[in-house]
């Protein structure tokens, strides 16, 4: 089969005949790959960035947002079968450990991430497990849900986990419009009465939030922290989600969360760095937010199918690649995402 | 093997020499049984009063409160190995089902109940799998806590439920402090700082409450109502745990409530009945509990390792299990429970 | 004044020349009545079916469903002042208590209930407090949301505690679409995810029900249950609120619940009868629902600022009180709620 | 009366004869001060650190730590009556606001903090409100529990909220057992099941720490955050209560915090800084904690009523207030509490 494989860091991965996965184990699910996003993960890989964290032996596999047709099951698994369209959990879990069992398998001990640390669905073929594969409703097609398997999920749980903090009359803020924070958007339109305001660099962004239903953009332009407390009274949002983390986000965040408010960190790259008076005496919280769990990307495949988040996408031949890659970096595919198809 | 069969219903099972079980699936654990817990249910199951709602096939052996060793596993598991001491959560469960992915195991769509509805633990020898399986602790002898699989379980699993509505100042009522009921006391002084008091017919059990440090004790002869509104200043209990569930306490339970408080029903057997005005003008709630998950029966080894859970037990050797059955039928073993050892 | 007030029970109130209420107390709040809304409490007092609840002294005002304008206030009222227009929370509660302290005044434990249990709303003046006002929006017209205040409340109440149990891909049934169920319906909308199933009698209700975008809408024919149970496959819904809690819904309600599902009575008259193995076997939980907080009530009128939840209504003027009363009792207002006007 | 007040920031406060504080709002309550603590941030007042924070004109009162006997009430106090003995909650607040109404009042936008921004309770008599006043239980004496009014009360509130997170089986880690943190350890110890273990530099507070049934305790030597791991089995503790928040605390706070888990943040004076990275791939919570609620330290009146939660209190006269003063800033007070009594 095809695969596109990363030989040396810090050189473009090419297009490999390789042996097909086959199914050995009794939890395996063989997909075949209808659609894999691209992302900037991709290109950190590529880069080199992740060769240490991820320890893995190359060549091998990229591709971690992948959704398709169910080819081959082993013997224990019950809950697809071969012919059924899925998307992917981006992490195959064991099941056994504790987070498993308790509806938290995004942090299962034993956990591996295709596309990451093992093979991934840049290719014609993927080796999945049970536990991994969400079946996916007959009208949503693959290329069309792919690039919610990683960066729509992330974005969802963390809206998910707020939902309780966000009743009628409180206050949201997204910082980034781009790939995560506008499923981010959409997913606190579906899930909650707050009202949203979108804070972004970009114009095209603020005006794809508007088209959205955002309450209010912001331009982030270095009045942005003043422009939020104005829209809440000089108060700041109960909650305020991040999908930069970077770059003065972080504490523009914290300036823009109210009293007793959260501030949920989802984008990375920078430092929060908080005097611990300002903590306590403002009793705010700090939120961790890290892909999801299967029961959200279940959810969220919810959404999509009754159309309350949708994504824009541009589709490349897996043979093409390449291109994909090279367009995502050079900044061509604005506001939308690269989807490799067949 | 010798197993404890069910030939006929009616009739007393018999122990009979059979093939034992063997390892086929990848997830199969072939556990010794150290320890097989004699249940009031296993008298029901004799009886019959399950034969239609288990299905089962006869003959099988009965026996669902069960801790052993490990003695083979298949090629799945990872999180048991031959030699390691266990004890079996009631269910063995798919792992692959929203319930088990959700945390909530104890409603897997597609699990058995060994002992109920399959081959149970009254025996050499029983096949479950890695799902069921909790490795004990070294100081936990597989004989003092078999009978926390179910039974205990079931108690637990309410009290832990329960757990954010008993903040210090609140009142907790348990209705009935038999084998659960105990179980459920201690529970509530590990997990709480609420004020206990207990309700039962028999002094014997109400002086075996006192001294697991319940608060106060009552005597259900009639009063038993006016008393806990005493105790209370005339409000009720902010949660009532009815171990009972039949023969007048499903009215007294919902009586000793308090407005905005619960009822928990875990006892069975009656009926609630109540009108609609009564559970909307005082706001109450009736909440059921069933059995307990995976993890809330890891949670209760933690306690009973501890000291903070124990038992009063009476072993009889597995030969001998027709006694032990004899005994329990004919209330020969109070506060107490019989544990079937090799 | 002028005052709609009841003489003797089983006879119509009559509109009476009284003295206004005075500012005494030093939380006191004297509101000009702008909109009054007619409610079938109101029927059921004068019927004398509160007497006994009540306590009340005749003669005395009805109407306890309030919105108007504040024309005094006592020494230590903070929030609102003369001019301000507002809707009042159907209690006057003390804000000392637990409950008050706990965000949970609906249950004050010194609480006073104008248009019940003491003087209330269809007159020109209405006495409440500074705990019971919730100031509106400059966009709010008093004769909009006046039946928000205790119907609304209600309705919104229920559904605010059940947004955790109804996440993307749960079903909600919504018994009874009538003047409390509508806004349940409404609030569902904008709270959650939930697919939807309406049931009722009325074929208009229905219709009307889908023009606020019930996803499933079901006649209560004999059919029901099944109905419910096939758009659910077979397995009840995650939340049932029965908004009717007589004439059988109350059956029907426990059996469109599904496993671990939650039934949440809001209507009254008729019984709750379940057999214990039943709540227990099952997991379900039976939840009371009873108006709801100021807080709620705060969070209703910004969802009805924003459009999100909206009333039919027609006005009377004050005059007209006892067309209003006959109107409702003779069911001449279909789909709609009364409300008096100055 | 005689009362400890501030004439010049940077000078020791003297004690004078002034007039007594009157009631003259409806919800002044007048208290006759029978204890008041003595509390490190009355040396921070002295020395001039909250100045600008308070904003308040010299002279003035301090000590916000009281409990004493009710002389004289308001006319709408309808909680408490003269001669009652209560503690008094830190805050004096308005009831009205939205966080007063969630049962946040410690986040009452209208609150005044007596002995920080007005007369506090170094005095012969106190003015405070209905609000702020917990009745005490008959075998509570004042002195007995003056000082937790605010330091117990801020312990407790953390643990309080830390309670979910804290079944059985996880470990929680207090650092620093001082005069909050060893209230912190009682708190844990009455309200979780979970194992304990206590980091501090003080050989003595580390035996004190024992003699309260902490499960573990570490020396704070440099090895601290080795040895939390070891305990933990190399993964850190679910949460980490921080009650010194400077001097390198924060940074060994979060390194002891397992993934998934929390870092309460209850001291203050240094910085959290974190990398984004770690906060979301360990998806980890940083959480602020001030003070508690009115119910929060009712709750904590009912543990010190069980004795669930003691002092170690040494008294001084009024008159001595400035031995107090001068013994607490020389460290001549350890592991102990001053109390001024009359």
């Amino acid at each position: 089969m095809r695969a596109v494989r990363v030989h040396r860091y810090g050189e473009p991965p090419s297009i490999d005949q390789v042996p097909g996965p086959v199914v050995t184990g009794p939890l395996d699910v063989l997909v075949e790959v209808n659609a894999a996003g691209v992302c900037r993960t991709d290109l950190h890989i590529v880069e080199g960035q992740w060769a240490e964290k991820s320890g893995v032996s190359l060549p091998y596999t990229i591709g971690h947002e992948n959704a398709g047709t169910v080819r081959e099951v082993g013997s224990a698994v019950s809950n697809v079968a071969p012919g059924d369209t899925v998307i992917l959990h981006p992490l195959v879990t064991c099941g056994l450990c504790r987070a498993c069992r308790a509806g938290d398998d995004s942090h299962c001990e034993n956990s591996a991430f295709p596309g990451i640390d093992t093979d991934g669905g840049m290719a014609d073929l993927l080796l999945s497990n049970a536990r991994a594969v969400v079946k996916l409703a007959p009208d949503l097609a693959p290329a069309d849900v792919a690039a919610l398997a990683d960066a729509g999920l992330t974005a969802y749980h963390a809206v998910r986990k707020a939902v309780p903090l966000l009743y009628p009359g409180t206050h949201a803020v997204v910082i980034g419009a781009g790939g995560l924070g506008h499923i981010g958007l959409q997913s606190l339109k579906a899930l909650t009465a707050a009202e949203i305001t979108v804070v972004d660099r970009s114009v095209a962004a603020l005006e794809l939030a508007s088209q959205l239903n955002a309450d209010h953009t912001v331009r982030s332009d270095g009045g942005q922290v003043n422009a939020v407390l104005d829209i809440t009274s000089g108060k700041g949002a109960h909650v305020v989600f991040d999908f930069v983390g970077e770059n003065g986000t972080e504490a523009d965040g914290v300036a823009m969360t109210r009293d007793t408010g959260s501030y949920f960190v989802i984008g990375y790259g920078g430092h929060v760095d908080v005097p611990t008076i300002d903590i306590i005496s403002r009793e705010i919280n700090i939120v961790g937010n890290l892909v999801g769990t299967y029961n959200d990307l279940d959810e969220l495949m919810t959404l999509a199918a009754r159309g309350r988040v949708t994504l824009r996408t541009r589709t490349y031949p897996l043979d093409s690649a390449l291109d994909a890659l090279a367009d995502l970096d050079a900044g061509r595919i604005p506001g939308g995402r690269a989807i490799l198809v067949p």
